[in-house]
């Protein structure tokens, strides 16, 4: 009888702990993606490493040194010493509700009431809140592409289907107003612009939005025109044009912020206006005066900084923009010296939306299978972080990078010089 | 032939101006009933017609006098003028989340990691993303009765049911254990506890909350607990005991933040903290944590205050419930001295929950239908405005009213005064 080895007791039977039932989760959050933040994952693992990583993916202009007037951060000291530390009215701060309404005039020449405004956690609550009081399942939600990211998952979030219209790369990214056109179905709800355009910096001039616009007023009877505006005072060239300037008449929902023009994206200060000439946004809006109730309040001292950034002096508006200029210009320029890259030139924000022309195979085997297998290749061979285009829909966005232009040129040259560096490494450039 | 008088031109046809179509809002958030503000609107008629109007509803005690404590006013400015402007990480500034931890060791001697924590705009966004990532359609979760409205609200935006536990009014309010136990179906998704409660002020103690979460622990491969603890250190006899530190074997998500215990409900800052012993929650802590991307950050500079809050003096906090116990011992007395009220003793928070007996039929013809009517009855004859008990929920809250005690005691004596002879000018003492 052959010896038989006593079992090793880690290898004993032993009452296996029951595998726990994992609670389900919901689909509308599970679905959610965010490239911009998502590819920060890989980037902190490098960090962990020891790595530096020269980060243009986040279209924060703090983290490249620039900041908000000095008498924001005063009028915000001043509420709290005050104890202005209390809820406000949900809809928002009378006395901000009325400071945007005269920068509206100013600015704009429109005429808004009070009932008109919301007040919102930064403009991303704008939409979070309008989508959830008009988006029902099966609603259809058309969107630029490429698109900013939230657009989309939001629309998901609430059952709808976001639906992409063409942006034009040959025309500096300006919206095909023909293909918003035929996109537009029985299912559609809401068109969506936004001016100047993230991910792509494109401004739309006069005739273009009215153009779109004109498009939406067609059926204004299902559908309404969100415009995004939050970018309007950061141009280069040109001046923004307010949508409802060209197109009173179309049911209008803006939405807009301090986050980019006042240099404060981590105070989370944002509005929406309604251009309501009909009424038939009423339904909406008690959904989204409601939605904002049920939240309570956005931040008091912030909505009090917000009237004395209105009211204030605009210099620091000139100053930044002259600095994005110098960026744009020398990004552009740079850009498409690179064998492999080719980039339109932006005149509003602070992005570019390079076309990645090494991706394409030119008698050889492909280096890359994508442009986020892209992203990544170049931020572990060379630690500098951009997002991949298709993270702003596979549609419209694939093989492209967002750039963010907010760092110093010195930087961006070093970021330029790493990528021309990089593309020639892999040989892609013929 | 009679003469027929020329139609007047008035009422002659002409086109009648196309209806416009109202473009359908959500079910979802029209459903959304938030009674806390929904009072103000008749309050704020009153005010617009030159009446002063004493408020006795929002829980806010910036509005009574309270005042953070200087060193958080100070961090938030330093924060400021340091540009901590920009976007924190989404989950929270790692700085606060490492101070929440430091907090929950050192007060409850509870061990979290930094991935057990989510920072939010305040608790209620803690509520919604929870919600939102946990409850799909059908789903039932069990809620405190009565309830603070946006439990109800947001399990029903997200097209889940509330159901309401019932707590013990002869008892203090307490949880009524057997009830929760028979309320449990297939479809209950979460049980959530609010201790100290809004509304009725109750404070459970270790063992109401030991057997609440032992009942919750026999269902635990379907469900999880909620701990909304906002109010825990704001207590007058007793001391309030976190729930993980008698179940830590739950799964659970404690929801808690500044507003109350820090005195600053308008800087918008919360948290979530998660308690997964099994790994049961990780895809709902996933949509958390997408959720959370997706509206990019909290208040930057609020989070930089938070450290300096948990880390800094508490002296403020002894201040404050010495202050809360006078005007609940006071309330409390006066209260029970008006023939038609009677109200339990709440031992946390800042709010009673007295019942209106003056409501019964005694013989009589009833002088209001219901706690809505007083309620709206004692506002417009006595300017004093509290919630009618069935905005907390028609199967507990109706017959009550809720008061808040945050006022200093004359307020509140003359509020009481009025009430009382409100109820004897109405004959419905007896």
């Amino acid at each position: 009888m052959a010896k038989v080895a006593p079992r090793p007791a880690k290898l004993a039977p032993k009452p296996a702990r029951a595998k726990p039932a994992m609670l389900a989760g919901t689909e509308r959050a599970l679905q959610i993606e965010y490239a911009i933040r998502d590819v920060v994952v890989p980037a902190k693992a490098l960090e962990a490493q020891g790595h530096t990583v020269l980060k243009l993916n986040v279209g924060d202009p703090s983290a490249a040194g620039f900041r908000p007037p000095a008498h924001m951060i005063e009028a915000l000291h001043k509420a709290a010493l005050d104890n202005v530390n209390g809820y406000t009215a949900s809809e928002g701060d009378p006395l901000l509700i009325d400071a945007i309404i005269r920068r509206e005039k100013r600015r704009n020449k429109v005429a808004y009431a009070p009932g008109d405004v919301n007040v919102t956690n930064g403009s991303g609550e704008g939409i979070q809140m309008l989508f959830g009081s008009s988006v029902n399942p099966g609603d259809e939600v058309l969107i630029p592409g490429p698109s900013y990211p939230p657009y989309d998952s939001l629309v998901k979030f609430f059952g709808g289907k976001p639906v992409h219209y063409r942006t034009i790369e040959s025309e500096d990214w300006q919206p095909d107003v023909e293909d918003l056109r035929r996109k537009i179905s029985k299912k559609t709800k809401a068109v969506c612009l936004i001016n100047p355009n993230n991910p792509t910096g494109a401004l739309y001039s006069r005739r273009v939005v009215k153009q779109f616009a004109d498009v939406v007023g067609e059926h204004s009877k299902q559908l309404f025109m969100v415009s995004d505006e939050i970018y309007d005072q950061m141009t280069f060239d040109g001046v923004q044009v307010a949508s409802k300037t060209v197109a009173p008449d179309v049911p209008m929902v803006t939405l807009n912020g301090f986050s980019k023009i006042y240099l404060v994206p981590g105070w989370r200060l944002g509005h929406m206006l309604w251009n309501d000439p009909t009424g038939s946004l009423e339904q909406i809006r008690l959904g989204v005066t409601k939605s904002s109730r049920v939240r309570l309040s956005v931040s008091s001292i912030a909505q009090r900084a917000g009237v004395a950034a209105l009211d204030g002096p605009q210099d620091h508006i000139a100053t930044t923009n002259a600095a994005l200029k110098k960026r744009r210009d020398f990004a552009v320029k740079r850009l498409n010296e690179i064998e492999g890259i080719s980039t339109a030139k932006p005149d509003g924000a602070f992005y570019a939306f390079p076309k990645l022309d090494c991706l394409a195979t030119k008698g050889g085997k492909k280096a890359w299978k994508g442009d986020k297998e892209f992203v990544l290749d170049f931020l572990n061979t060379e630690k500098v972080l951009c997002v991949h285009g298709s993270g702003f829909g596979a549609q419209y966005g694939s093989g492209h990078m967002r750039v963010v232009l907010l760092p110093d040129t010195p930087i961006l040259g070093t970021a330029f010089d790493r990528l021309e560096r990089f593309i020639r490494a892999r040989g892609a450039t013929a």
